[in-house]
């Protein structure tokens, strides 16, 4: 139990059922005087509601937040800060007939051997949905990390299986591609670094959205201006943290850091990332290396900006798998709850794919996890 | 700080420096009443220790575990149970002229910039030795989980790019080999599950050495008898906090469950694991399922074993990618402790390959996660 | 940082400042199935709603609690239990000359040197109303206890210096009071458990009240059906985590457990509990002692019911002290934002003493700690 | 499960059995570059070491601690700090006629409800020997305070009924005791500030030994240069905290801070400590107060230094309860293994009373919990 807690320092705590009265978060670890207001929050919370198109459910969320404490005249004030958000517009009784039924590649049959009950209604907990609080959550993270210059930027490299252009220069196998273009990811419906690409997935999207199927994909993320030393060793390492962070995500299959899987095909002399002089115009974080220390750069980011379990000083960057949405509504087999056969074909608003409100969640996630490691690094040395 | 301490109620800490005293750990929350002894951890520390052949490092290490604490007449107290191995045999001198350099792929340089400092002496804690502690721990969790039938078992998935025979039946892209041999997976060097792939991974390996380079390696993993319902949602699920403590170690740059990757690139209907009846033989965990809820069965494992973050009933799968080693003698670029330029060719005892002392590893963490999630299912229902 | 989460397994987290808009709590990690509701919750609430009389404060407090998440109809889910009470009634207006003061006794002065920056309001969070969130969540932990037979009552043991009669019977130095009457407590504005006490004590705090001054007081509690060995030795003793627990209340000062402090004047003869025989008819919990272990009674409760930070099967037993209200209408110095000397004379609604609505936080705060060290201990033994 | 980890940051693990083949700690968070030698921590060990006299057990305890890891150079690491201390001159077969009796006040039979088993030799893990992991790792602690120069002072403020002179100048009841002699602490074998209260209380409890009794006792504590602020709330205050981490020795009944339970019986206008100009002189600490925050100075500390759980930069003062010793020579009633009455007479090196070998570990615990605090305040504020 207490599963849905979070972080040590900035510390999360999230609540909530897709059709109960609300979900959000209580966040206890903010330090005081913060700058933070509710359209901070509606912001990203807006990026992971539905768009339109055949990637997404057309569910109506408007997931409006409301801080409930932890905040005064603007600020934060040190202490916990609730953000609730009510649910409207769930229609329950779309739920009935799966009352009785444990759907393929979800958590009902798993979550009742657990809990020996379950919310059925939209999946209770299980429910994506359940990811707006880690969202809102996010967005304060976020805040106060711009406030020390970091940035999280994530996007969706590949959906059903039409790879995005590709940003990261590891030296091998691939290199980046030009075609990459961080304004387009907003712009298009998949969140893709590419207009040509998006247009190809969507069709693809549309195609298998038409066949009653759905389709898995990968989002990638990359944070810049992290400075060196974040992690704590030996199982709070910054990667260690990242991977436990994103594989919390229901539909999370994998995730690989900098060169990731290929690197174990490669040979040492090509993947390690060899330190060189820092160069006249070393980076902001070099101001506060300890005494004794010299400012560096590398040849290569091979490692995705993480040595040890320690941030680089070079972007962060990895890859997330998301299996393909589990409710499809082609016919399938399943059990009820007397262990008997049954068929079944989910009706409803149902996503094709993920990736677009994927994207705002894994930086969701990211924000929590260097929020939290930014803080711990504050007692690192005496 | 405080990235030594792993997990909740089964609570490990592990300590030790590669050339310091000793290593260890104490683990807090083993239940009291389980018979343990020095050769139950010796067992897998043996497995750790370096082997003959080009795969694995000469350093001599006898690592005999010391239990200091909490085991009294051949059973837990139910009180820490610390352990402790002495180095010995350390040449701290080899380190000497890696002292004001920092090796590339190595944590030296952002260990400085954390602690200011360092035990440049093999690495001191960032040094592979550091797992010792993990497996003597990891030892015990798999003592308790085996009093309940769970056991685990990994394997050397690919090494320096020969991949071995492939075990598992995902539904897409691939299916199981017959040439799959569990028993061959102790029988040779690299730990790898068939003979002939063994063989001429080793080939390769050895020419790999003779260049002075290195080379990177997958590990899998599989545990059966696991009873469905472990994990803590939504921040500890299973397949999280097997995330978490998998990219925990060193040289792992990536982890998928099940169809993993693959799983980005293919169809809900195609990848949906489907419950069908438990039919006459259920399996063990049937009869610990809580009232109303029916044992199920499945027609295919493309989750891994985990749904919803807590697993199914099924064997949990998973494989972890593991860069290069980064000790290479070939010529490489880095800078010294003032900044400078300098060319660097490390000598000394080192892995061409990491795999097989990996395996260890792998079980050893996966073990401590497995005990803390069969003691915090404990407490799910009333 | 994180100071407001409480609890390793039945973990709670408080949110809300005193004129924000609202407060409350989640807590984490309560077992599925357990039945609840709100009214559960607001009889709890209820009982520290300032009464009438001179004791306590007459503000309007309507203080409905609203379950967010967690329960499904009629009983907990597993998942988190989210508790909102809306702020209403506030009058923020009243604290307004307070904002460049500091008043004495209070947290103003020592809040800003922490966190740099305050709610003024009414205290923000350091006010007394921050118990709301706690008592909302120790109702749910009493429900889950009292699925389990386990009964917390408290009482205020004295108040301006008027002792109520005495419950315990410790061997020395003073025997149980045959005017302790359960029954009495909550009929009395003060919750005393004798009549003519109570009657006393208020006379006492009219007369206080009326010189613009305020009273300390005692609270006891006692706990029955405690199955023995409840606490996790060394740190999280049932007595450690209780006392952590009490002292975690603003206005408490001190805390003793049986015989107490008279028991650091005593001898060992005449304070150890000597254990004898059962007898015939043992207590419930006898039938859940691990196999070979003898059911126990004793001759005395020196101990307050715990023996090497485990309870003992015996009545848990303790009192806590609790300074004046510093909330006064006499003069008194202070400082103001620019270190000046000030003159203060605090107006408005404050309790003269807060026992009466201490008591129900006493309890609550008891079954946090009791229901955690009840799932911690489903864990001690393989 | 996991009672044997203390503290956030600054954390703490301790193992050991009376009897078993060592006892020690190791500490995860102390922060790198503080300087540390074995000799730091050996001092205090030395003074929770048996003295001679009435007072305290002859058994010869050499207590040498190794420190195993996390210091290389004589500066901490930033890794954990494992330190060891091997049991000698146990005498086990002391301890073979207590195999089937739980000891009238001891932990026994508690101990066996919970864990079903325990080592009874010398009461296992719930011997007061357990303490010596404690002070080893609050020897570290005082280090980093002192490093910042806070200071943590304890002493015997009464033994056998006997009171020391009284320190702290709370303004009702009583005043400082001209008598108070901070350098008689360590001159004497009872640890009190006074010479002529240790030589009427050790005469008292040379003739309590004789009747093969024991006596109870009070320590007293004070931290002085302690920057205000330090504590978290709402249930990690400073208070708290401590509170936790004294009841969680073996022995203590009790705690109060400042004018404790006599502040229960007071009035808010005596009781209320005045804040006032700071002064020409100001404390080192007003260099670290946040912008716009005022230093301050008090007429009075009946607090004991901490307001709103948060250290207002006076002295931090509390007391502690200490309960008699329960192993005595004198006949007592028990029962056996079996259930039946028994008569037990307990012989063998007891101390008559804790109170000078209580001294070292009463600092100890404070200190770690104010290291921990110090670490966690660092993140405070933005």
């Amino acid at each position: 139990m207490g599963g849905s807690v979070f972080g040590t320092l900035f510390k999360v705590i999230t609540f909530g059922e897709s059709h109960g009265p609300g979900l959000g978060c209580v966040i206890d670890g903010c330090p005081a005087g913060l700058p933070l207001n509710a359209e901070d929050i509606s912001r990203d919370l807006r990026r992971r509601r539905p768009g339109a198109g055949g990637a997404s459910t057309s569910r109506a969320e408007e997931d409006e937040p409301e801080i409930l404490s932890g905040v005064y005249e603007g600020r934060t004030l040190g202490t916990p800060i609730a953000v609730l958000v009510r649910n409207t517009g769930q229609r329950s009784a779309d739920y009935d007939k799966l009352k009785d039924l444990y759907r393929p590649g979800h958590a009902d049959w798993t979550w009742e051997t657990k809990y020996g009950f379950r919310d059925h209604r939209g999946g209770g907990r299980s429910s994506a949905r359940e990811t707006l609080g880690r969202v809102a959550a996010g967005a304060v993270a976020r805040v106060f990390l711009a406030s020390r210059g970091i940035e999280i930027r994530a996007w969706t490299s590949s959906a059903a299986g039409i790879a995005a252009p590709r940003l990261f220069p590891v030296s091998e196998p691939q290199a980046a591609d030009p075609a990459f273009d961080w304004d387009e990811i907003e712009r298009n419906l998949l969140r893709m670094p590419g207009k040509a690409a998006a247009a190809k997935a969507l069709e693809v999207l549309t195609e298998i959205a038409a066949q009653g199927d759905s389709a898995g994909c990968e989002v990638s993320c990359l944070v810049r201006n992290l400075p060196p030393g974040l992690g704590e060793p030996v199982f709070d390492k910054l990667d260690a943290r990242i991977a436990g962070a994103m594989l919390s995500l229901g539909a999370a299959k994998g995730i690989e850091f900098g060169a990731g899987f290929a690197a174990a095909l490669g040979r040492g002399s090509k993947l390690n990332d060899q330190p060189v002089p820092a160069g006249n115009r070393p980076p902001e974080w070099a101001a506060g290396l300890p005494p004794g220390v010299p400012a560096a750069s590398w040849k290569s980011n091979n490692s995705g900006g993480v040595l040890g379990g320690l941030s680089t000083g070079q972007d962060l960057y990895f890859t997330v798998a998301f299996k393909p949405v589990p409710s499809i509504m082609k016919k399938q087999e399943t059990i009820n709850r007397r262990g008997e056969k049954e068929e079944l074909a989910i009706q409803g608003r149902h996503d094709t794919c993920i990736a677009p409100r994927a994207v705002p969640v894994v930086e969701a996630m990211t924000a929590l996890v260097l929020a939290d490691l930014v803080l711990l690094d504050r007692c690192s040395r005496v």
